[in-house]
């Protein structure tokens, strides 16, 4: 759509500019009163991804697709722009937006800067060369919300960039699926060595948070109920291990919960590495030996308390790395946009500090400070002021003061809580707080932990029906509302699909 | 499984391996009797693909796990071993096999020879390298089965390789579905020109056979039902086109049935460009213009009447080219194997030809010639015998004296009948022939074309119904025979998801 038909369609509505599609973005671009407000969302992908079931659809106990929420669809009132935020103009209220309609990255984890190694110059010659294209463009915005997420951690560990695989995107997901099935499927090969087999069905998921649990969880149970009966004689020779530096699994769950956890793992022949930590990843077996046999199909895990081990695939799920976006398009403004000078005056502070205001960010974790509004605070000298009109939600963004955890959680809470005080148009006399509805995760043979916000807890069966029962009243629409019990049963009758394509 | 393995379960069973896993080669292995025969299929991909659902498929009408079948399941009595058929000695009845387990042409058309370019030699270096990696290996067979199938034709014409989408495997199905709703999402770009918006969204399809009428008309439904409510600004810049060399399309189709579709076609929109010609394709807009809008996302197809034509996508869809495995390996047998010379010696023929044996060819489709009990036949000077044991069916063999189509009815009919026979033990004294059930070709906008074997016709929307009732019925799994009618009622309540990942 031109800039010349969205102005058009605004129609005297306030044009909110949502830039992300996560739990923060495409939860407030649905729930703003399209007769109040134009909701424009800018994101690289072209859909949202429902989070929890991504363990899921990568084993393929779901369809990937139960797994999403495209922007666009034939019951939305959402713009929508396929595009990385490039950078902000908070003085003159416009964002610059990078397509990315063909970018290969668009469903994927992503692990660090997409221009990292360019210089400045450079960067400002290639974002000419851009716009020239029409690669690059401005988007006005009355209001603005940022909530572009966060990308994975690697510590910088070598190797892991290039050949670990990551499960935040539905792109991820598929991936892992390929990758995991084709290991069996060399596995299966007449002329692989034993020793081979072995490395290429070492399955080590890095990081003991939800994901790498759930991952591990939901790999038991493709392998224990069907790869069992597809490929019996490589069973033998399968292992799952789940390395963490620190001294225990699921640090969000209390003790007991976390004891049954590992009792039900270690059941389910999943090996829990605590205190291990792993130091590279590169690919061929062990050992130089680059003639071995179908070497070149298996990858070598460097850890520090265990030396080279050989593995077919590494699931990598270690937290989260501040945005590039946030971390230097934001990094300083030219002037003071005028919404911010406003709020000062009427704060009766002083009228320009000596220094550029920048914004306000969080010194461990490089997120955005906001206030309970969600709106972002500028700090120059010792002076703050909030910008009016620009938000902060989802993993970026920090209610100063507070510790509420990076969860899709949080995130969909601010949304619906900002959503509402647009529409109702009552946000100066509200303030945000998070109320905490449990935390959950899945073991593995039809078992779950749930830990309730006020300290109740539930562990196993009733658990999992729990678990399921609460991502399938979460989930989007209808439409994947029926889809995803439907596949849920189909593939408890008929075993999962096991094709690559 | 190991090759002792596989020998181990054998259990005085005739092994049975079945070269490729379409129409022919999976129809066969899920029919033999396990009772009597170890079915070994080898096959680059791990799937079989229901190819009349893939143009369904390639717009979201359906998802694309309903259109193929794994061929290992929970279900199958089925070995399988993932790779290319590389050579095959009949004397001591063996394969080579070169393992294609990662290969990232598996689920795809194929146009070419992987290995063309290489010399003699260089592939005699080339496959040691492999043996020694444990990527080649031979497998002992009792029975042969040559269902390999055939390569999608380009006629040599320039840039169609590299440049064009093609519709055969359900890789190629999720290849296009991603480009043509990326020309949507790029023309909706607020920099695109209207010039460039143009090109984007014009679709060419060159071949006027069922595959390209029934893709262009997929097109139009998604376009029509979907499309135009989530890019109503687009709409009036797209356009379909189907090109073909001949005078008329469908020729497979009665003058009457043609009639009707060229009409339906005309109502909906689709222009039908019969004798044209393609003379290539490359990437880039029209005229050379390297710097202008976002041409990096454009084609540009050389049509002799027309001339440049700037193409969003163009599909290619015209006709088969003969498999290399056969064109090359089945060129020469060094010896007469001991199968052949037994049916020779009891016909009381000459004991030797001065000229070694070849594979006795079809001069025009190169196709394997194979006598009525789909016997593959040899020939020699001007001597003829039949290699028994191994058969060859599906589009890479033609039972010598039939002009029987290369169509699925085909392959499936002979594969049904050989399963049965060997299941039997009574295919000397019975011979194949094929049974027309007639032909459909989906039309678009609920309305179908059935042209019964005994000349029968059925138009409009009574054809749409037996369509689609045919296709359920014919779709192998009872997943996919539930999930296939779930997929149509959910897209036709909700829409048709446009996500791409």
């Amino acid at each position: 759509m031109s800039n010349a038909q969205l102005d058009e369609g605004r129609d005297n509505r306030e044009r909110v500019v949502i830039l992300g599609s996560g739990w923060a973005g495409y939860t407030l671009a649905r729930q703003l009163d399209s007769k109040k407000f134009q909701a424009v969302v800018v994101s690289p992908r072209s859909h949202f991804s429902f989070t929890p079931l991504l363990a899921s659809t990568s084993v393929g106990t779901l369809e990937f697709r139960t797994a999403l929420e495209p922007i666009r669809s034939r019951r939305t009132n959402v713009e929508f722009y396929q595009g990385w935020a490039d950078g902000v103009d908070f003085a003159n209220k416009k964002v610059t937006i990078e397509e990315s309609v063909v970018d290969p990255l668009q469903s994927m984890a992503l692990t660090g800067d997409r221009h990292a190694g360019q210089t400045a110059e450079e960067r400002v010659e290639s974002k000419q060369r851009a716009a020239k294209k029409g690669r690059l463009f401005d988007l006005a915005y009355d209001k603005l919300v940022i909530s572009v997420g966060c990308y994975s951690q690697t510590f910088g560990t070598p190797g892991v960039k290039e050949h670990a695989y990551f499960l935040k995107d539905v792109g991820d997901a598929r991936k892992i699926r390929n990758r995991l099935l084709s290991c069996f499927e060399a596995a299966a090969l007449p002329t692989i060595p034993d020793a081979i087999k072995k490395n290429l069905l070492n399955f080590a998921i890095v990081g003991g948070g939800p994901t790498g649990i759930e991952f591990a969880a939901e790999l038991h149970d493709l392998i224990a109920e069907d790869l069992d009966r597809m490929y019996p004689e490589l069973i033998p020779f399968h292992k799952i291990s789940v390395y963490d530096v620190s001294a225990k699994v699921l640090p969000m769950f209390d003790e007991s919960l976390t004891k049954y956890a590992t009792e039900a793992f270690r059941r389910e022949g999943i090996t829990i590495k605590t205190s291990h930590h792993v130091e590279g990843l590169k690919p061929g077996a062990p050992g130089n030996s680059p003639d071995s046999h179908a070497d070149y199909a298996c990858y070598t895990l460097n850890v520090k308390e265990e030396g080279e081990v050989g593995v077919g695939m590494c699931v990598w799920s270690t937290g989260l790395m501040q945005n590039p976006f946030v971390a230097n398009a934001l990094r300083e403004l030219p002037e003071l946009p005028q919404a911010a000078k406003q709020s000062e005056t009427e704060s009766g502070q002083k009228a320009a500090p000596s220094q550029p205001w920048k914004v306000k960010m969080d010194s461990k974790s490089g997120s955005i400070l906001t206030d309970e509004r969600l709106q972002i605070k500028l700090i120059s000298d010792k002076q703050e002021t909030v910008l009016q009109d620009v938000y902060a939600l989802g993993d970026c963004g920090i209610l100063e003061g507070t510790s509420y955890p990076a969860t899709a959680q949080v995130a969909s809470q601010k949304a619906v809580w900002l959503a509402k005080r647009l529409n109702k148009n009552d946000l100066e006399t509200s303030s945000f707080s998070f109320s905490n509805l449990g935390t959950m995760a899945y073991l593995g043979n039809w078992k779950a932990l749930f830990q309730g916000g006020q300290g109740s807890q539930i562990s196993g069966w009733a658990a999992w029906v729990m678990w399921r029962g609460a991502y399938l009243t979460k989930s989007v629409s209808i439409r994947n509302k029926i889809l995803i019990p439907i596949y849920w049963v189909i593939n408890w009758l008929f075993g999962r699909d096991i094709s690559r394509f």
